[in-house]
């Protein structure tokens, strides 16, 4: 029979055994995380109707979706998990109750020029609150807070989330009459760590037809940087001038202060005038998040407060606040960069039973005694050499081995073999179980992520 | 501005917040109860090049795939995880130990005629133990004892595992020299439940042309029925007359002999020789799974064991076995049946913070202290009425409130409210804890299914 060469498409990224147990441990840290901060789980359809999931229509996006017709119907695969919550929660308004805090970790789809580590199929997990009309400013704290603790029980130490205020930037605008080309100014600016500030100073007067002091202004109010207190203090020197700048002022304040009473240190976030995000979404506290020694792999986690999460589905004011990681791609940075923790388990198995005596039976029954003690078991059966069976726990790295033949089941006793220290053990049952529990909890307790 | 009715495509599954909840508690179940038995999860693309897809070409299916273009790629979403599972072992075959097990949960398509209960994207959870050539025996009777695990962990008492084995079948066609309308005589036997003997021995005779004698012995083959031991009595009046039969047979006697070392009582599996099950795939075992008081909805969970995994990719014989639930569907039926334990919790949080001062540092300090200690704690800030405060927590099924007043901050205690016994308790944050984690505990103690 001809054959078909098996393959993966391009820009799908498709684990081998033992990563792929890397990235399950991430999305069940993810998820544990999420549902301490009070998140439902939600899983919406990948497919929805053309026309809903496009209400909003245009922008960048549109041609990279994928977009097809099955019978009459024209369907898109969603390409973040916004749309779908934004329909989602107009669609069942009336079945929920406000705030509305969810997760999703689900896969999205773009249809993106392939490249090295971009994907375009990929992991997203967003964490989001909507508010019935109002939403209190201190969930735009706890949201990075709730970041920077996932972030710390994947083991990441050397994070920043980066935090800016919309309305500071647009009262700032405001103040030198500048409001109509705001959009334009803060495109430009969120290039500066790229081309630097003597090359967006330049387009700022070439390219946006600033005035030389209107570019100085901008220029000398980016500038602001310095430790959290020092960037407000500075802020400080504008208040009083444009109403909406001093709004922006007192959210950001609050943030910073309930930041650090949520637990956030100063090490893990900072006041950023740089950072403006989607300009036709974004209202209120923006976020962005970079790995300290990885700034050239940009945000790993972004979001925002933004005043209407449903208007292209419903007349209801839903003010929310949320924040995405793209899982897929930090993912992949964090295996290219060795980051990801070579010590923690990978096997399907902790335990390998190799039975020796031709009824099966007890072996089957010490199998059932393991897992039902919570132990992942396998029973290997296969007509193998002995040196085979042991390659087999070898090369997929199981960590103990059990030998059970006439002997050991005439004597009560467990053969277990640990095949990192080679040590072999000959006891009953719970003492087996005791040191099986004991090593793997050693072998468990790293984080997943290791930094350098 | 002009609205985009909300709404979500006929067939798929979207579900509110507490449903979900209970769909993610028996995912949990089966994660959890797949790894225990040795079995490593997979996340393989929902997409696929259609030419790899389709290799196998043909068939029902194809009608039903989502096929659709991108740029000069032609795509297909998976309608099942066994072609992915497939390609996957064909193309990293290299990277795998074998016996390779693998579990995985997700996502597939099919575009069938909307109706009630029919999903066009629905969840399958699938394992699979692939052997490189060989494969053991003893692999097809731990895959039933597997599902029997998982369904008795989910709660499920009334449900049986059909088994037989393909070998039985074509031995026994072969004995009567009816070979080459084998494939017509099982799929009109398969329709036995449905239209009784009488119809199916009509069937025989006018439409597939048998003999009256023939039909005759077919009738009284599939009429063997009784205790396993009584059908496996029987099987043993027609051995000795073909190599395949006897073959069969003995799988069959091993399989059973071991599915009772496995601990599967005789009420949870019936040797069955009525199932056949894709005649054109398996060659060993089948299995199909039924609700005892749901014959209706059919096979809740079918599979069997199977020669050629990836005979469309590689000249590898990759012999294996495996069994898929239909989650959608199983929780659907579920639902609609009333079974899923209401008693459960599905809130979104265990405990909901009302902060009673200005200053939310103390409050956000003992959520912290909460989430530490594993409880799923919600702060709720907004600017609401009393009343209005605890009817959120009433609405979610929070079950416990706490209250966090000057008075208490001064006292260094916690203010508790039990929602269910409306008992409110003022005593320290460990006493709280421990109440809390001992209510909790209680709660969460029952199964996700219960049967009336």
């Amino acid at each position: 029979m001809a054959k078909m060469t098996p393959r993966t498409l391009s820009g799908f990224m498709e684990l081998l055994p033992a990563p792929q147990q890397q990235m399950e441990r991430i999305m069940e840290i993810l998820r544990t995380t999420y549902s301490r901060y009070g998140f439902t789980p939600l899983d919406t359809p990948l497919i929805e109707a053309s026309e809903v999931l496009l209400a909003k229509g245009g922008g960048e996006t549109e041609k990279q979706i994928y977009r097809f017709s099955k019978g009459d119907a024209d369907l898109s695969l969603r390409f973040d998990l916004t749309v779908p919550l934004a329909k989602y929660v107009a669609l069942h308004y009336n079945d929920l109750s406000f705030p509305f805090r969810r997760y999703q970790i689900g896969k999205v789809y773009r249809g993106e020029r392939a490249q090295r580590g971009r994907f375009r199929e990929f992991y997203q997990a967003d964490i989001d609150i909507i508010g019935d009309g109002k939403l209190d400013i201190i969930n735009e704290a706890e949201i990075p807070a709730i970041i920077c603790q996932t972030f710390t029980a994947l083991g990441l130490k050397r994070f920043q989330i980066r935090v800016n205020n919309r309305k500071i930037l647009n009262g700032f605008y405001a103040m030198q009459e500048l409001s109509d080309k705001s959009g334009d100014i803060m495109r430009t600016v969120d290039k500066l760590d790229k081309i630097g500030a003597e090359k967006v100073r330049k387009l700022l007067v070439d390219e946006i037809a600033l005035t030389e002091a209107q570019a100085d202004e901008i220029l000398k109010f980016i500038a602001i940087t310095g430790s959290n207190e020092e960037v407000l203090t500075a802020l400080q020197a504008y208040a009083g001038r444009n109403e909406t700048f001093d709004e922006g002022l007192g959210e950001l304040n609050t943030v910073v202060k309930y930041l650090a009473a949520f637990g956030v240190g100063e090490a893990n976030f900072a006041v950023d005038l740089t950072i403006a995000r989607g300009l036709d979404y974004y209202t209120g506290t923006v976020y962005e998040t970079t790995l300290l020694d990885h700034p050239e792999i940009g945000s790993v986690c972004s979001g925002g407060r933004y005043d209407n999460l449903a208007e292209y589905y419903t007349d209801r004011q839903l003010p929310g606040v949320g924040i995405s990681i793209g899982l897929t791609r930090l993912f992949y940075v964090l295996g290219e960069q060795g980051l990801l923790n070579p010590e923690l388990p990978t096997a399907p198995a902790d335990v390998l039973i190799l039975p020796m005596t031709e009824d099966l039976a007890p072996a089957i029954s010490l199998a059932t005694a393991l897992r039902s003690a919570g132990i992942r078991t396998q029973l290997y059966t296969e007509q193998k050499k002995f040196k085979a069976k042991m390659n087999y726990a070898n090369n997929l790295g199981i960590p103990y081995v059990v030998f059970l033949g006439d002997d050991e089941i005439a004597a009560g006793v467990v053969a277990c073999k640990d095949m990192v220290t080679g040590e072999q053990t000959k006891l009953g049952f719970d003492e087996t179980l005791a040191r099986i529990h004991a090593g793997l909890a050693e072998k468990n307790s790293g984080c997943v992520i290791l930094e350098k």
